[in-house]
């Protein structure tokens, strides 16, 4: 409809970003093309290639970072006997804003699923067999997401563990914390009925 | 939280996209930033920093082109003795895709609101006065937005063609075609009831 090719074209590229529908991306073009805002369009254009340019893999985690290692493998306050192990870097981020967690990570960028081709390498297990060999690893928490392929790839990188006698933990699931038992999925409340801990009655007493 | 500036720098400037908060804009940003993503962002980059620059205002009707005049204001096939004055390029194709008009038209890029500093210059109005002299301007149709800024830009346009005797026409509003009346509101309804047309009564007693 537009008579500017170069619009054409930003509307059907904005919709690589990810819930951008044909609707969506129309008006996000036209939104940056007005007058005052297009040197922020221009930055965000440039800022958008330098991304793509610099941000790389750290060599020790896979996390994104501009450098050879990222700041939490090069930071000489974390502990990195232990490894996290997530699929994504958005993962990192979520973990890192706990602050309850010391140790190093390692991301997968993915998950084993052989239906679309996906195996070991392309997930970095290779490095990660490498590093669990030839450096002081203690312990593997894997935190892959719990779906079918992130059980897959939990226990496929626990067996690959064992022979180096590196002691595996998946993080706990379960009731979250502040949830009612009404809204939850059945799944995740008869996985929480299997799991459940003992109660320390010492401290209950107290109360 | 990442150590990365330059992902940190793209999820701020991200957010000048319309309805794009800091978790949409973190989502984004990761989401092209994966590996398999990377060249299509580098060409959204491109092409958004190649619409900045190659896309301007159509000298005759102030639409986005990228030459000296749109294709509309171009066409031989088009009236420009009928001038459709709309806020927004937006407008345009809205209006193009009905198919249902043949002249001309006039994007403002605004509207008149002298409390944000924005007077008839800004919205190009000395531009269609100027038009409206030295042209064959046969009929305006003003199709600003029904706000109070789109009618007070509305009564503003039509006073300037007074004196030039050019007749001034507003486009109809009240129910939707196919539009329920227990779901309008009640301005759009009243206006309905006001704006009233009399029924062809001999087309009626045809059915």
């Amino acid at each position: 409809m537009s008579n500017s090719p170069n619009i054409e074209k930003l509307i059907e590229q904005l919709r690589i970003l990810p819930g951008v529908g044909p609707k969506t991306a129309q008006r996000m073009a036209f939104h940056v093309l007005a007058q005052h805002r297009r040197s922020k369009a221009k930055h965000l254009a440039q800022t958008l290639e330098m991304a793509v340019q610099t941000v790389r893999h750290c060599d020790s985690c896979r996390n994104y970072c501009e450098s050879t290692l990222c700041h939490i493998c090069a930071s000489p306050d974390r502990d990195p006997s232990t490894l996290c192990i997530i699929e994504s870097p958005q993962d990192v981020w979520a973990i890192e804003q706990t602050a309850s967690f010391k140790g190093h990570y390692f991301v997968l960028h993915g998950r084993l699923s052989p239906l679309d081709g996906i195996g070991p390498q392309d997930i970095g297990l290779d490095q990660l067999i490498k590093r669990m060999s030839t450096t002081s690893v203690q312990e593997l928490i894997i935190a892959t997401n719990s779906t079918v392929e992130g059980e897959a790839t939990a226990h496929y990188i626990a067996q690959q563990a064992q022979p180096l006698n590196i002691p595996c933990s998946r993080i706990a699931h379960g009731v979250p914390m502040g949830g009612e038992l009404e809204y939850l999925d059945g799944n995740t409340l008869s996985y929480a009925l299997q799991a459940r801990v003992q109660l320390d009655t010492d401290h209950v007493d107290q109360r």
